[in-house]
């Protein structure tokens, strides 16, 4: 059971970080889960899913972070509009914290750049997610988080129960696995960042630079990663559980300490890998395991 | 000039990190500093030094952890106390936010086991003090602060105008040389954690097992690295700066941006380097260059 972790007076707060619980019973432990979402566009389908979320709203920290400058415009006011209606709603409704950071560096996210260079774009672009991700996770960060939860701004459908189910199996990280729905009543595989090293990738990178990155789902480099999207079994059971060696970010629960311990997001290759793929690679290194739930799905937008 | 990058009710917190400055002119443009100590013993020389600092109080943020357990207690004891005095005094003469953390972990800081094992021993404690400081500026780290100055508890001696001194430089990482006073008016080198990268180490490190640590300052290592308490030259100008490749943590000032890039302080080998050393290699990675101050000198306690 939940203690508070803080004594003394607003002059000077002392924190007992053993006090903090991450358990398998978040709620009965009155454990905060801070939300996180790099935002580059809003959906509407985004937002109801999040507020739909029943897991209690006192316990849930907001932080967004948003590009600058004129890109940041659209997205930071259908934000603002979102967040004005629940903050000023009842009480019980609010989140108790809400945090918006405009990113003070610039970040490409246009698509519509010539193909042959996809790959060193992704580099660049991928480099600057982990660098908006670090930001916003050393800016919302506090003494009293349990849980971070990762979930991309476009991730538009999971069960309500999403944290506790998370929660419950008690991983260092955990991660879903991130589907698109298409054409009335069918799914496919979208997030191909959650996979299992293969000897190919291993050899792959042993014979690279330091500075070079091996990313996943491009046809150009075939590691034979087996990715977890491909491990789903329709009907199968939602609890099975799978190790994986790199993660991606559409939803990912993190033990706040796994964070607090230094692992953070790569924004220069570390063992060949970024962001949120890099971020798994020193979880890893640092003794956590990262998870994945092969038959627990989210859904990530489609337009 | 400084502008305030919050607006917004305190419901909703919206910051434009692009509005916090990190200039050569602290003071002037009002940028706020968090100090931030590991604390294992409380040495009042530290803190009448600390107290002494002329840098505007109400720019100082302070924040310390302490081990966990029956080691923490005296120092918890002893920095309470000395903390309630200043926050309990004039207005004028309080800091705008002290954070007292216990720690989670152990952390051994014996020193008397067994001198073989000195350097097996050297490896937890470096790690642990990592995981501290990552702890420590996790839950500190917030969107005001410009500058963070890392400050050892046993430094008892710096001039008034550290902060402004380091600042003026303008470099996003930089650090003092360390020394210690002995038998009346001596001082010889005591921090051999700034240095410069040799071609030995180089080999030397080649050569290792991702898991292996290059410690400076032990004997059985010869690293032949040109050491920054070497460079001093007696009566030279304070203001040369130089470059190093590792750093340590006795006074150390690091724009808070690079922090927030990801730059932490890795509690595992990081090309064969961890904690401090390990932070200079990660920020050298993600593009920013530590320096040096050869001739501007702190003091660390002789007891
Ligand atoms: N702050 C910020 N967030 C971004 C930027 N680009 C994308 N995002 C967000 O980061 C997450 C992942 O980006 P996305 O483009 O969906 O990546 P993909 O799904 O892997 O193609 C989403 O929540 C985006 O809204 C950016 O430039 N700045
Ligand atoms: N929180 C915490 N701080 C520690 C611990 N051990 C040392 N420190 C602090 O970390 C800093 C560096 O440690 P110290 O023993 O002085 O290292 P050295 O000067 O390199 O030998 C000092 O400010 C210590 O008070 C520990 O176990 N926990
Ligand atoms: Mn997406
Ligand atoms: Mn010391």
């Amino acid at each position: 059971p939940w203690r508070s972790n803080r004594v003394g007076t607003g002059k000077i707060n002392r924190y007992f970080m053993s006090n903090l619980t991450t358990t398998s019973d978040p709620i009965r432990n009155r454990e905060r889960v801070l939300l996180l979402t790099p935002l580059a566009r809003f959906h509407q389908g985004y937002w109801d899913n999040l507020l739909n979320l029943d897991y209690p709203r006192e316990l849930i920290e907001l932080g967004f972070i948003l590009p600058n400058g004129k890109e940041g415009e659209t997205p930071a006011r259908e934000l603002s509009q979102a967040l004005q209606k629940v903050q000023t709603g009842s009480i019980k409704s609010r989140f108790p914290k809400v945090t918006v950071l405009s990113q003070d560096f610039g970040l490409s996210t246009s698509q519509i750049e010539a193909e042959r260079h996809a790959l060193k774009k992704q580099k660049d672009r991928r480099s600057g997610m982990a660098k908006a991700r670090n930001s916003l996770l050393l800016a919302t960060l506090n003494t009293r988080i349990s849980w971070v939860l990762w979930l991309d701004s476009d991730i538009i459908e999971t069960p309500r129960t999403l944290i506790q189910d998370l929660a419950k199996h008690n991983k260092d990280i955990i991660t879903p696995n991130c589907f698109q729905r298409f054409g009335g009543n069918q799914i496919r595989p979208f997030d191909f960042n959650n996979w299992h090293e293969s000897d190919t990738a291993i050899d792959l990178m042993e014979n690279m630079s330091d500075d070079e990155v091996v990313f996943e789902g491009y046809a150009d480099i075939a590691t034979y990663r087996l990715l977890m999207v491909y491990e789903r079994e329709a009907g199968g059971d939602p609890n099975v559980e799978t190790m994986l060696d790199g993660v991606g970010g559409t939803s990912l629960l993190v033990k706040a300490n796994v964070h607090r311990d230094g692992a953070v997001f790569p924004t220069i290759p570390f063992y060949h890998l970024i962001e949120t793929e890099g971020f798994a690679k020193m979880a890893k290194r640092l003794g956590y395991q990262p998870w994945g739930l092969p038959n627990y799905l989210v859904y990530h937008c489609n337009e």
